[in-house]
């Protein structure tokens, strides 16, 4: 169980360290800053959610994720540089599977820690969505969180399932990939069909 | 006392959630990333200060917060969505008055953790200061901040009237208040009047 | 020795307090926001390395650095006021400086908190890098970091000279320098001659 813990935690860190790529080859930047972003993106919400929950901060003691982290980067950077352009879409894409696999990680941790159902659901969003939004900011775009589409909610959803899952006595491996395919589908769908929540009624 | 203390609390809260809803209006976002600015508004200098404080952040165990923030959120669009256009004004006295109430319970949190009078002053700064600044970086605007205008020294006054209050042996809640009348007259004066310090002697 | 490490602490935070107020002035900037953005640059790697390691942040009892943070921004506001105009050069070079300081005594902090080689080195990146980046981030620049020349890579170098001088028995003073001068010299090297690594093939 921890083992298959830390390989989802291993995914989720690679894929975003390939949306911090990926940002990084959009916005024209180069050098080691690259890794930097990629880290920063990948361990950024679990590092947030860590410090907030006062749990030792995930990666202090376990190198392996900036292992996965250099593997991810290089790999990435290799695949952009044979094939020159990459469709925004993949960066979306890519996305979706790390907030998915955060989220639900995210969630978990923070009821492990004895966390009300509520700020572990909080602890998903950070988890999944901070990452990404401190990307976006280094990267002087406006966080996709913000920008309309579902996606903040997508976490909510994916904590949702997992803490009903786990309340209503569920196995853990199947709670976590219940909630991760609900995280993921809802996002994916956001993307496909820009779906998007009304708040302000702005004119046309 | 400790009532008076939350109560302060969850309107100071309401009042940033409401600042970041009116930010996300101006910035024509919308979705649920709305939810999400006015969150990181109402709870992010709180959070900081609680993190570095090394103390348990302040909404873990308390969900009420959320419940301030979700009704606030929700009764800012419906004005918003009647009544169309918010003057900007709007927006610079909500900021005002969330820094009276978070520079003095920010100051008053550390003093009670035994921090000593200047770093207690420091912890109002960033409890008013940070969740609007957060707030600005994520809406891509120069934090008003560091705009010019009398803002962070408008906590550090009421974060001084505060501590030599207490210091001197005044009641807590008549401290709090007068501080708290401090930051708040002083923030409304420089909106009104535009009063500016002035650190460099720029060309006109 | 303790003595020696306050000091080298007190003129990282000094020369990074520099650079804020120097960005402060090219971004035009006024009024007391230029100190918090002074002090944010000074403090803000510390303080993240301090939280995400969980010990005692640095400055919670320990006032000198702020006054060493206003006398810093003083002396610079009037000599800017003064000169009227500031290469862009002198803000690089003291950032340079700022770097080489803290890369070395946040690696050191690291290590005596009993982190692994690793992480320690990561702790040199934070602690030199994230001062510089809140400060970009904050006056809307893409962070110096991020960039393409070299950056990250000094403090890494740094970390390297240093866990490898304590590792092989060196004087704790002699790594110290050895390291700073590593990372000070290939930054400096960097901005005089440009040096970058290229990760992506952009087309000319």
């Amino acid at each position: 169980m921890t083992e298959l813990y830390h390989w989802f935690d291993l995914i989720g860190i690679a894929v975003f360290a390939i949306t911090g790529t990926l940002v990084a080859h959009e916005k024209k930047m180069d050098g080691f800053g690259v890794v930097v972003l990629a880290t920063v993106t990948a361990i950024g919400g679990g590092t947030v959610r860590d410090v907030i929950l006062d749990v030792p901060v995930f990666w202090l003691h376990d190198q392996s994720y900036f292992y996965a982290i250099l593997a991810a980067v290089l790999i990435t950077t290799r695949l952009i540089n044979k094939q020159k352009s990459i469709p925004h879409y993949t960066l979306q894409i890519a996305d979706a599977f790390g907030l998915a696999f955060f989220a639900v990680m995210g969630t978990q941790k923070a009821l492990l820690a004895g966390m009300p159902h509520m700020t572990a659901i909080i602890m998903g969003v950070i988890t999944g969505c901070f990452g990404g939004m401190i990307r976006d900011v280094l990267a002087r775009e406006i966080p996709m969180l913000l920008k309309g589409e579902l996606y903040a909610i997508t976490c909510i959803a994916g904590g949702i399932v997992y803490t009903l899952g786990i309340y209503f006595g569920l196995a853990t491996e199947l709670a976590m990939v219940l909630a991760m395919l609900t995280t993921l589908s809802l996002r994916i769908a956001a993307i496909k069909w820009q779906i998007t929540v009304h708040v302000f009624n702005y004119p046309d």
